[in-house]
């Protein structure tokens, strides 16, 4: 993860936000290379999930919506955390990531212990828990550690359990909600009637001009309506660099179906569907897997949620939910608004409140698991090289033209003009500086795919090399020929 | 202006945010074809910006960044409208929006008349007189109206200038500053330590970030980077449609240069290169215009600025600005974070703080002016048609797929073929259904610049026509000519 941090900072992939002052806790900026990358992944979404098919449509709809919508979609009541304080560090934490068990001897509590959310936690406490036992000189046998969230201490615990910050037991707080919308005023007048919030999610807006969307263009049931757009969430603990921060971009649908059993196969298609597509943008399959949310576990109106997840550094985290809503988002707003939220079947002549598919993912997220895939370490002819094995169509830059050396004018002329040419169509780069040995390195360490020589031969009978940043074979090729394997790998052929 | 609003919303180009909950003012909606014409007009902007050149790279920055980019930048100090209340009618106006005139006869002053700026303003001013007049059956010879902004009225006035709601005297209030940015706070705490805006331009993103790009790049002065994203103002009166919103979308990009009298070449460099950008993607050249910020009314450290205006229906207004900083950002972030933002000259051996031109552009004005510019009604073979003669890469649908008729089913079967090959690359559309008559005229009304028929002799040679949007003219043509035809209208073709 150090390795992958350090390398988009000195490639220019993601920089902290502010970083001058200090930086924002959870914000990030994207530099010239995360730039293209992440607009990569943004175009790859929107063409096969809205461009290439017949029956999604698009939206962009405003961060900032009247807050009635967020009433009704349930978010101001409850889309929040648990939250704990430290009264001594002043750290805050989220009381479900908080983790304590009680170190017991021969039947005997001796104390708490606790510590943040993990993957190797369980070693950990279990290491705390006896060097507590160590501490007070108390023989006999430790039980096995059991640990559970702050969340479900009960009340006479909390004076107990220590807290992280500070290893002491007493400072920390009950646990409370915290509502995790960005609030803000809208008007001059800062009162109850201004309040809005930034969306924590892009879903809304799609619900909300459902109606409108069906009035506007000739979409039938089923079909899908697709948004990308920043969401806002006041993260009590943003935490794993862009994974969860407080300010992030989301690609979301909402596929509309008509109510009844049918809703299970359109769930099992979509989640199909999106696992084929993380692959397909170059997600290795063996970090990728599934969840499926237990029953009990899903909100009161949720059919079921299936998430797509991906074997981070820091563990095995959700990258995608494929959650079935059924009517309740459009039910919401028919009620809160008072506007008919019904569909007209023109086929059955019937009026329903459609059901719902939402595969849901998260641009940065995304991206970051691009990079977990895509970074290697391997030797070329004895050399160590960094690489990043990305997809042509998610690489910020698609290739790399080479003059062989630099002082040969028609050399340098004739690169100059393919890269000319290419640029007219996507972000490539020109490097005539230093050993070609050394130009290949830069660009594979940035995920460069194609890398271009023009050489003596190009001189003599137009033909190129075409260097494969993974296999680093070289192939000659007709400019025509390059052309062509440059739009087919990109998926732009037509 | 209201065609324009009405054929926005009944084709899903533009819907009021949150319209179910009775909209919220300031506030838009991006339907299926806004969505993508928006991403046409950001793509373009991108391409012509930063993938074809080679001095200037891209970032993206988050939309909350540390307090104190906003405070160096002058953003909490002086980014403030002023503001005019009603106590009566709790309007609010933006006072130097607010003009008002004494109404003189012959030497005597009978009163005040005030109203909101508008292009009739004069005319309307000088009637509103003239009632005064006549209602205090006053004889003798009306002075000529002189109208002047309620920022310019002595506070002796201020309880005898009408509101413009209630055209009574005594109930508007001394102008105020109001500042623009939207608060929020980040953290559980809500205190001073907490505050965050939401940012009012991207270009502050760019600054911060002026050393992280130099050092993860290889960018020489003179260069620039590029940014487009969402911005927020809480403007006092948003108005006029999606021209002046309260939130938007910006593409801006900081151009750094050296010191000294280059930047005058570097600027007017900057005002033709957009201008003739403007051109280039179909706005007319007889609705686009120059104006050239006074010097005395210029910001303390900006050398000039000149705005790229557009005629839009309610008037001549600003589309893009663009503004020669000198060194005043860079040199306040350097002073504000104690980081140096110096540049090392290489080649001069020096070190300085470079100057910037900036050129900044709003995606929604754009957007605006481009429908203004496209749209028109003529008549075709005696039917009266409406059109959106937008520019090929602008359009939101590039190109739709007609069989001639839909009971044959070679001809549907070959229209689809051609149908999911086009829309492999580019936002296409199919329709089968109507008279072809009818076919066409849905799309001249969004603007798709191709139509392509597929009719019986495409069954026996493989030709298709190829109708153009603007002249009705059809051709015939191959499948590969047609395919290289759309390309190159698109400025695709490599």
């Amino acid at each position: 993860m150090e390795k992958i941090v350090s390398l988009c900072k000195r490639r220019g992939f993601i920089f902290q936000a502010s970083e001058i002052y200090g930086g924002l806790n959870g914000f990030f900026d994207y530099g010239p290379l995360g730039v293209e990358m992440r607009k990569n992944i943004k175009d790859a979404w929107w063409q096969d999930m809205v461009q290439r098919r017949d029956d999604i449509v698009g939206l962009d709809s405003a961060i900032i919506q009247h807050p009635k919508v967020w009433e009704s979609s349930g978010h101001i009541q409850g889309f929040s955390d648990p939250m704990v304080d430290c009264r001594e560090s002043k750290m805050r934490y989220r009381a479900d990531q908080l983790f304590w068990a009680a170190v017991v001897v021969d039947g005997d509590i001796l104390g708490y212990v606790s510590l943040l959310e993990d993957e190797g936690m369980e070693a950990k406490a279990a290491e705390m828990a006896d060097t507590l036992k160590r501490k007070l000189q108390r023989q006999g046998t430790l039980q096995p550690i059991q640990l559970r969230p702050y969340t479900e201490a009960s009340p006479d615990l909390y004076d107990k359990i220590p807290s992280p910050a500070t290893g002491k037991p007493g400072t920390l707080t009950p646990p409370r909600d915290f509502n995790l919308m960005f609030q803000t005023y809208v008007g001059a007048v800062r009162d109850e009637s201004s309040v809005a919030y930034l969306r924590p999610e892009t879903a809304q807006g799609i619900f909300t001009n459902f109606k409108n969307v069906v009035d506007s263009t000739r979409v039938k049931i089923p079909f899908g309506i697709a948004q990308i757009g920043r969401s806002f969430r006041n993260e009590i603990t943003p935490r794993n660099y862009i994974f969860r921060s407080r300010e992030f971009e989301q690609m979301e649908m909402e596929f509309f179906i008509e109510p009844g059993d049918g809703w299970k196969q359109w769930h099992e298609y979509w989640i199909r569907e999106r696992f084929e597509w993380h692959k397909s943008i170059g997600l290795k399959e063996s970090m990728l897997g599934y969840q499926v949310h237990p029953k009990e576990k899903l909100a009161h109106y949720s059919q079921a949620c299936t998430d797509i997840t991906f074997h981070y550094p820091f563990g095995v985290q959700e990258l995608e939910g494929i959650a079935a809503r059924g009517c309740f988002d459009l039910t919401q707003h028919q009620n809160g608004s008072g506007k008919s939220m019904e569909y007209f079947d023109d086929t059955h002549k019937t009026k329903y409140i459609p059901r719902v598919i939402e595969p849901a993912v998260g641009v940065d997220r995304t991206f970051l698991a691009l990079l977990c895939s895509a970074y290697e370490e391997d030797e070329i002819d004895g050399e160590p090289r960094v690489v990043l094995k990305l997809h042509p169509r998610i690489a910020p830059i698609k290739a790399a033209v080479f003059p062989l050396v630099k002082n040969k004018p028609e050399l340098v002329e004739k690169a100059k003009t393919l890269f000319k040419k290419l640029q007219r169509r996507w972000n490539v780069a020109y490097d005539a500086s230093g050993a070609i040995g050394r130009r290949y390195r830069r660009m594979d360490e940035v995920g460069t795919p194609f890398g271009i020589t023009v050489d003596f031969e190009t001189l003599e009978n137009g033909t190129l090399t075409l260097r494969d940043r993974d296999t680093t074979k070289q192939v000659r090729l007709s400019e025509p020929e390059l052309l062509a394997a440059i739009e087919k790998n990109l998926q732009q052929d037509l």
